[in-house]
């Protein structure tokens, strides 16, 4: 299967098209100011001036450049293009006479590059790279991508050609999705080849920095890791190259490993939200059904990450399985990831907040608040926002031209314009599941599909492996769709240990949360009752758009800690989508729930 | 109120004299053995050996020869005395000529005597001076006692006249303790005046080591700190000295300190074990009601400064819910520090245990193993649960004998004998609340209050304030008495976050947990139903003497780990005393439990 690109879908209209705008309006531009305060752009300029680069701040402007490269191809911002242009200029006027760049190492420590593996070189290379791509794609600017053929030629030459350096794969993966964006761009063999390297080389090598590595993937060769272990970001951005490769080489083999270690993470280790990573020490992935809800990790990139991860397995074989998961990564734990207001993220995103705890460990060593901040210390998540909202459209729908196919994964409205099809989608959705499509298949009959999400109790009669099938000439017909999304009960595996004995609650796509701003009882008192009464309200008022009302019971604060008898008083929560939690303050959350 | 010594209250039989012959054939032993090894007890030779003393280890082998010197007054034991001996010989041979003695600082760094507050040297110092106690006690042995009154001189030397130390009062609380027991055994007022000056200077010194110490207790005067908070051993070593003090200086402000410090712990801060110190980073007390299952601290010596804290409490004011409490830690936050082998201890007790949380933090900082151990390297508690057992029998009765008063205050078989009254008791407990208490009061008219245990619904006509009260001569009439101890619920207040939502279980002083080597199936994804049908049974075979029977359902391992459908089987869920658990291999426990 392929995407469509940014000129081929655009968004027209709904949840997302208002989350774009916010993008262009707000995000981008609060993302710059506070990478312009912090020194990040300046330090572009490579002058030995305080404060000194960071070794990864490259990367964090990187994303921006490539949010901005999208952003200035639907929309022109006058304010958007100076800063753009001026990074740009400042990136390709620093890079070094053998290629390398780096804003770190080539002012500090020239004398060290390429020899700590987990000093992100390779990282920020990549996120440049993949800037590169976006602008002369979608910009027609191929300055970025020939400073990263050069910078290419030189990675190649010392870790292909001398192997002088002093690890052979990255610490922090990334650089091999870009590589291999760069190669499905301009088709130049090299960039696959250095991809392939990387891919190739991890666990096979006996280097003291990356042999048996497992908490960044190097502890085997990446055909037999078959299950997700490690720092979450890192190997999502690892299996993303993977799946990537295993479709360009069509390498079966591949294809079954990232199948694998997809079966392994929904499986075994996601929280319900989509997030990742449950292990904040490590900011990894923890032991199958080891998902605490207190001080989770679920870093927004990994989740990000994760969608990158299910968009290439959409592609690789077209099981509606991955749009699945990638519609519960993008509502809950993409979106929680930043605020309604635009300009602040989660770094960390809480599965369960119980404001002690939070205020207890605050300032300790893997301790993430209970409200979204402006900009980190370790900012990679915000600028991935911003560019993966840019991206979006291209998740909506799939085609396979060759077999006439098309595809509609996500219910986003959109246009599509293309050769093969062009289309509209009206979607109401998060809110309702009524979704409006209109094709023309230009006299062609293809085959259609439209994804059946997992959450809709709907039947239909042209239902086939979870697709609704249409196989026709479209000639501007209308489908009118309804999934009906109703409010559900989620129970997790008897292993999970903190909520096993809990029911968490989905609303289509959207998990469901309590929060105190909405519930002022003592929240982890409170447990549910029969939801057949429930009642659902729809709101245009940010930040809460939706809310569901649960017959529950909850306890007075008594006096003492424990007693042999309770009074429960009967009382109606309050849930809220958990994307819209954290914006009224630091509050108690929570998603699951003891039932009586 | 005062207690009775260790001659005139022995235990004849049932639960804790089985405990006392486990103390006094293994435990006492086992913690030689493994402090001999480990190189503890040849460092009192203070020679420049390998391995080097650690600045603590004098108040481990201190600890060790306390409860020696009361388990030889009760019990010759040749081993025992020779190590004893051995012990106390070299301690006394290696004293400093000034008096000092430290096994560490004296060998490795003599010119950083009294330095750093939080290196343990008062600490140390203290538990010598309590070995002291214990032998000049009840082995007549005054050597240590001659070694105490010639270290203390030096200390008040130092830290009183001269004020040339580097602190003003200790970074561990202890040697206040210890002060005043060398005060209560000899009367020489030099002793109180160095512990009130302890107690009396804390909080209120400029030593930047102090100032404002809220996890050592020196943010405040001692006499303004009514919340228990910080490392919640040295805290409750503070406590209990102050409230030694309070006795003995009929010190009305420092009474009402220690009951407002008991009223927080009880009231906010403490399991349902009588387990404190939530917090493992600490060590110590987190703010009200964050009491995390995963991961508690609840410290085994916590625990037992605990009780001390409940025994001075209940000397100073005589109300029974001191006694109430100090039951709860006995039967479950002491108890469970030792193996039912007697040769294994816990560190920090388990509040909950899922295997593969353990396993994931396993080797990281403030992390702790579900399995007990022989030894650890801070291993003050094993000798602590040696002395702790061979002084119980002192927390069985209180007296007043100026008021003709005598209290029954624990549940423990034993013989009292004294000039103001002779008594028996014969306890069933902790499986049944049968008690048969015979008393001869000499032809004196007393008043004799039984502590009605608080987890007892039977009423009885001579109750008052919680307690039985009979006035009259007592001639050797048996009184028999049942509190008829049942399976109770015991629920959480509403703002404990992991347990507000749960019950647990408890029968008589005892609280259950379910334990996986009972209950082989998915442990967390079970709830508890109605319980009136419970069996419970009793069963003489160790490790776990009692079980109770409940109706539960439990799920299967599904596949997958979310779905919209959950079936659940009926179970029968087998709970054990918390005191028993982890005496067979590492397994999954639980106290609490969502109910249907």
């Amino acid at each position: 299967m392929e995407n469509f690109n940014l000129f081929q879908v655009k968004l027209t209209g709904g949840f997302f098209a208002e989350q774009q705008k916010l993008n262009a309006d707000v995000t981008l531009h609060s993302v710059y100011e506070r990478f312009a305060e912090t020194g990040r752009f300046k330090a572009l300029k490579c002058k030995n001036e305080e404060p000194h680069a960071h070794i990864y701040w490259d990367s964090d402007v990187a994303k921006w450049i490539e949010a901005a490269a999208y952003l200035l191809s639907r929309k022109e911002d006058a304010s958007i293009r100076a800063r753009y242009e001026e990074a740009v200029c400042d990136i390709i006027a620093n890079q070094c006479e053998n290629g390398y760049f780096n804003s770190h190492f080539q002012v500090y420590e020239p004398e060290n590059v390429f020899t700590r593996r987990h000093d992100h070189e390779l990282y920020c290379a990549g996120h440049i790279f993949e800037a590169a791509v976006a602008a002369s794609e979608y910009l027609h600017d191929d300055r970025l991508l020939a400073f990263s053929e050069k910078y290419v030629d030189y990675i190649y030459e010392r870790f292909v050609v001398k192997q002088d350096t002093f690890f052979t794969t990255p610490g922090h993966e990334e650089i091999e999705i870009a590589l291999l964006r760069l190669y499905t761009l301009t088709k130049k063999e090299k960039y696959k080849e250095l991809a392939a390297f990387f891919l190739d080389m991890r666990g096979k090598t006996e280097n003291a920095q990356e042999k048996k590595d497992v908490r960044f993937q190097s502890h085997l060769p990446v055909r037999e890791q078959t299950t997700a272990v490690g720092h979450a970001v890192r190997a999502l951005y690892l299996y993303t190259a993977m799946a990537d490769m295993a479709q360009i080489e069509k390498d079966e083999t591949l294809k079954n490993v990232v199948e694998s270690l997809f079966e392994d993470i929904v499986n075994h280790k996601m929280y319900i939200t989509g997030g990742v990573g449950a292990d904040p020490l490590k900011e990894g992935f923890a032991s199958p059904f080891d998902l605490p809800l207190h001080n989770a990790y679920c870093e927004t990139c990994a989740a990000i990450a994760f969608a990158f991860f299910c968009d290439k397995l959409s592609l690789l074989s077209g099981d509606k399985k991955y749009a699945d998961i990638f519609e519960r990564v993008l509502y809950n734990g993409i979106l929680a990831g930043i605020s309604r207001s635009g300009d602040k993220f989660f770094y960390a995103n809480p599965i369960e907040v119980y404001l002690p705890r939070i205020q207890r460990n605050a300032g300790r060593p893997h301790s993430f608040p209970a409200k979204r901040l402006q900009v980190f210390n370790t900012s990679c998540c915000p600028p991935n926002v911003c560019r993966f909202f840019e991206r979006l459209p291209q998740y909506v729908w799939y085609s396979d031209v060759s077999n006439s196919t098309l595809v509609l994964s996500q219910f986003i409205s959109c246009a599509l314009h293309s050769e093969f099809v062009d289309a509209d989608v009206v979607s109401d959705f998060p809110y309702s599941g009524k979704v409006r499509i209109k094709i023309h298949s230009h006299g062609q009959k293809i085959l259609f599909k439209v994804r059946k999400p997992e959450w809709s109790d709907e039947t239909f009669d042209n239902e086939k492996d979870g697709y609704l099938v249409y196989e026709q000439v479209f000639d501007g017909e209308e489908l009118i769709l309804d999934f009906k999304p109703t409010l559900k009960k989620v129970y997790a595996n008897a292993q999970v240990a903190e909520a096993a004995d809990k029911v968490a609650f989905t609303f289509g796509p959207l998990v469901l949360c309590a929060e105190g701003a909405d519930n002022p009882l003592p929240l982890f008192s409170t447990r549910i009752g029969d939801i057949k009464d429930a009642k659902l309200t729809f709101r245009a008022d940010a930040p809460t758009p939706f809310a569901a009302y649960l017959p529950a019971r909850y306890r007075e604060n008594e006096n003492g800690l424990y007693a042999y008898t309770k009074t429960e008083k009967d009382c109606t929560l309050t849930l809220i989508p958990y994307f819209a939690w954290a914006n009224r303050g630091e509050n108690d959350m929570r998603i699951w729930f003891a039932e009586y």
